[in-house]
C-alpha cells in the first residue's frame, strides 16, 4: 500500500492536504482583507478568517495523522468543529449586525446552539449514549440555528440591506441548509451504520467542509470588498 | 489501545487538541480585535490575546507527548500556568485602569500573588515541601487575588464605570472565584490523594482551563467592542 | 545513494528547498509591499502574496517527504495546484479590475475554469478515467482563460491603461501562455508515457513553476510599486 | 528515568518549556505594546522584543534536545547569547538615546564589549584556550559595560528625563549588575570546576534568565507605556 | 563522537544554530523597523528583511541536517544563495533608487548577474562541468555587479545625497568587495580541492555569511532610521 501513498491515487491524502493548503489560503486572504475593508465589516471577516485558520491547523493534524499512521479519524474533526460551527454561526450574527441593530439575545442563543450540535454528536460517537440519539439531537439543534436565520430578528434587519448583502446572506444560508446536511448524514454511515472513515466518507467530509468553510468566508470577503464606500 | 487513539472515544486527545484550536482562535479574535478596538481597551485585549496564545502553545506540546507517549502530566500544565496565570490577573488590573486610575501598587501585589499561587502549588508537587502544604498556600494566595477583587480599589473605581464594563468586570471576578477553585480541587485529587493524571482528570482539567481562559479573553473582547466610541 | 543526499549532486532536494525558499521569499515581498502600495493594488497583491504562501507550505511537505522517504509525488503537487491556480486566475481578473471595471461574470468563468483544469488533469491522474483525456480536457480549460485573457473584456479594459499596467498585463498573459504549457507536457511524460516522477521531471517542474509563480507575483508587486501615486 | 519524565518532579522540562512560554509571552507582550506607544520609545521596545522571540526560540531548541535525548548543554545556551546580549545591551543605549542624544560611539563600545563578553566565554567552554581566562576575559568585557551605564554618557542624558525614565534606567541597571554576574558564576561551576549541566546548574541558569530578560523588557514597555503623552 | 554532541565543543552546531538565531533577529529588526521608517525606505528595508529570514529558514534545515545525520553540505547552503544573492543585490539597487533615479537597467543586469553567479558555482557543485569553470564564471559575474556598484550609474546618484546615506553604501560595498570573496575561495577548498564540509570550512562560511547578511541589512536599517525626517 505504501506504493500508491501519497500519489493521486490516495485520494485521502490529496483530499486532506488539499483542504490544509486551501482552508489556509482563505485564511490568508480574509486577514488580508481585514487592511482594506470597511471598519464595521472587520468583525464578521476577523471571524470566518479565524474559523479558517483553525480548520487549516485541525487538517494538518489530520495529514500528519494520515501519513505517519494512514489513519483518519472523526476525533480529530470534532476537535476543529467545536470551535469552527460556533465561530461560523457568530460570524453570520455579526453579518448581519454590521447592516443593523439584531438583538444580542440572537447571538447567545445561535451560538449555544452551534456548540450543543456538535457536542451531542460527538457525545454520540465517543459512546456517552446511542450515536443515533447524539445524531438526531445535533439535527434538532441545526434545525434551530436555520430557524433563526430562516424566520429570526436577522432576515428582518437584512431586508432594508444592501442588494449585495441581501445575496451574500441568501448564499451562506443556503450552504447553511444544504451543506451542512453532510453531517449528520454522514454520522450516520460513519458511526451509525459503522462503514468507519472510508475513503470515500473522508474524500466526502472534506469535500463538503471545503464548500461549508471556504464558500462563505469568501462570500463576507467579497460582500465587505463591495461595501467598502 | 491503539485502536481507539484519537478516535472520539479516546477522550483525552479530544479534549487536548479541541483546547488547543479553542485557545488558539480564541487568542487570533484577539489580535484581530486589537485592530477596531478603542486606543484605551488595548493594553487588557492585547494581555489576555497573549495569555491565549501561550496556552495554545502549551496545549501544543502536551497533545504531541499524549500522541507519541500516551501519557499526561501536570508538569506540562505547570510550564504554562507560570506565564498564564500572572498575565490573566493583570489583564483584570489594565482592564478596571482602562476606565479609571487604579494604583500601581494593585498591580503589583496582584501579579506577585498569582506568581506565588502557582508556584506553591508547584513546589508541592514537585516534592520539594508536602503538596497539601502547596494546596492550601495557593488557596491563600488565590483568595488574596479575590479580595483585591471585591474589596480593593478595583471595585470603587469601576463602580462609575458604564454597565457594559461593569457586567464585564461582574462575570470576569465570578469565573475567577467559581472556576478557578477546581485547581486546588483537582490538585487534591491528582496529587495529594494521587489519582494522578487520570482522563478524567484531564478532561475536567481541560475543560476548566477553556471556560477560565477562553471567555474573560471574549468578555474583555465584547466590552472593548462596545466602549468602541 | 545517502552518500549524495542532500548535496548539490542530488538535484531534486536541491530543486525541492529551492523553490521552498524562493517561493516564501515570494510571498513576504508581496506582504511587506501591501504596507506601501497603493489601495486599489492591494486585491491583485494580497492574492499573488498568498499564492506564494501556499506553494511554500507545499514545497515545505514535498522537499519533507523527499527527505524522509526519497519520493516525489505528483498528488503532492495538485494539493497546492488545487488552490494555487485558480489564485492565479484571479490576481489576473483583479489586477484588470484595478484599473477598470471587468464584468464579474469573467471572474466567474475564469476561476471555474482553473478549478476544472486541475481537477481533471487530477481524475486523470488518480485513474478514474484515462489520463489522456484528463490531459485533454485540461488544455481545453487553459485555452478557456487564455481566451478571456486575449479576446475577452480584459484587454479593451487595459487599453486605456497607463504603460506599466500594459506592459505588466502583456508578461504576465505570455507567462501563462508559454510556461503553463509545461503542465500538460510533464503531464504526459509522467502519467501517459509512464516516466513517473524522474529526477528531471521533478527540476523541470520546479524550475516552471518558479518562474510560472514567482514572475507574476513579483510583476504585480511592481506594477502596483510604479502606480503608487 | 523516564517514570518523571516531563512530571513536575523532572525540574530541568519545568524550567525549559516553562522558560520557553514565558520569554514568548513577553515578546508577544512587546510586539503587542509596539502599536500602542509612542514613535521614539519603538527602537527600544523594538529590540528587547526581538531578543525576547530570540530566546524563545533558543528554548525551544533546548526543550527538544532535552526531551529527546534527556541532555542539556550550554552550547544550546551560547546560541542565543551571541545575539540576546547584544540586542540587550543595544536596547540600552536606544532607551537612553530616546530622551536624549547619546554618542553612537558608546552603541559601538558596548554592543562589541557584549560581543566579546559571550565569545571570550565561548571559546573558553569550547576548549580553544583555558575556561578561568575566557571567564576573566567576560568578566571585563562586563564591567566595561557595567562603566558605560554608571559613568559614561548615558547617566548625564538620563539625568534630564522623566520620573518614570530614570526608575526604569535604575532597575534595568541594577539586573545587569547582580542579575548577570550569575553567567561567570555558574561558567565556574559548570566549565572551570567541572559539575557539567546538572539539574540544578539548568534550573538557576533558566531562573536567571527569566530575570535578567524579562524584567528589563517588561520594563522598557511600561516606561514606553507611561510615556505615551 | 555523541558526546560532545551540541555541547561549545561542537562548533558546528554552535555556529549553525547561533547563525539561525542571528540571522531571525536580524529579519525580525527589519521588520519591525518598517513601521517607523520614512516611506522611501521601506523597499530596501523589506527586501533585506526578506533576506534575512530566508537565510535563517535556510540555517533552520542546516540545523536540523546536522543534528539528525551530523552531516554539513553545501546543496543547503546554495538552496538559500539562489534566493538571498540576488534579493541583496537588488535591495543595493533599491537602497540607490531612494536617493534619486537609477535606470532600470541596472536592476535588471545586476540581479540576473547575481543570478548567474551563484547558479554557475552551483552547475561546477552538481558536476555538471568543471568545479573550476563554475568558480571562474561565478568571479565573473562577482565582478560584474562590483563593477556597476563602483563604476555605474549609482554611485553617480549617490554622490548628492546625505553623508549617512553615503557612508551606508560605501560599507555595504566594501563588505560585499571582500566578504563576499570568501564564497570563490571555500568553493575552491571544498569542491575543487575536495577538502569537502569540514568543521573549519562550515564555519568559515557560516562566519560570513552572518557578516555579508547581517551587517549590510543592520546598515540599510540604520540609514532608514537617521533618515526618518
Amino acid at each position: 500500500m505504501f506504493g500508491t501513498f501519497y500519489t493521486s491515487q490516495d485520494v485521502v491524502s490529496s483530499a486532506l492536504s488539499g483542504a490544509l493548503l486551501a482552508t489556509f489560503a482563505t485564511a490568508a486572504l480574509c486577514f488580508v482583507g481585514l487592511s482594506w475593508t470597511n471598519e464595521k465589516w472587520r468583525v464578521p471577516l476577523g471571524i470566518v478568517g479565524v474559523a479558517a485558520l483553525v480548520s487549516a491547523l485541525g487538517y494538518t493534524g489530520a495529514t500528519a495523522l494520515w501519513l505517519t499512521a494512514a489513519k483518519a479519524s472523526a476525533g480529530m474533526r470534532f476537535s476543529g468543529w467545536f470551535t469552527i460551527h460556533p465561530l461560523q454561526v457568530a460570524a453570520v450574527y455579526f453579518f448581519a449586525n454590521a447592516v443593523g441593530k439584531v438583538p444580542a439575545g440572537v447571538f447567545w442563543r445561535m451560538t449555544a446552539a452551534a456548540l450543543l450540535m456538535v457536542f451531542s454528536r460527538y457525545l454520540g460517537d465517543a459512546g456517552f449514549f446511542d450515536p443515533t440519539l447524539g445524531a438526531l439531537l445535533s439535527i434538532g439543534f441545526w434545525l434551530y440555528i436555520l430557524g433563526e436565520m430562516y424566520f429570526g430578528a436577522m432576515p428582518d434587519v437584512l431586508r432594508k440591506s444592501s442588494r449585495a448583502v441581501r445575496l451574500g446572506f441568501f448564499w451562506i444560508r443556503l450552504i447553511m441548509t444544504i451543506g451542512w446536511a453532510i453531517y449528520p448524514i454522514l454520522h450516520f454511515v460513519d458511526v451509525v451504520i459503522g462503514a468507519g472513515q472510508a475513503s470515500g466518507v473522508v474524500a466526502l467530509y472534506t469535500l463538503f467542509d471545503l464548500i461549508n468553510l471556504i464558500t462563505p468566508s469568501l462570500i463576507v470577503l467579497a460582500v465587505a470588498g463591495q461595501e467598502r464606500y
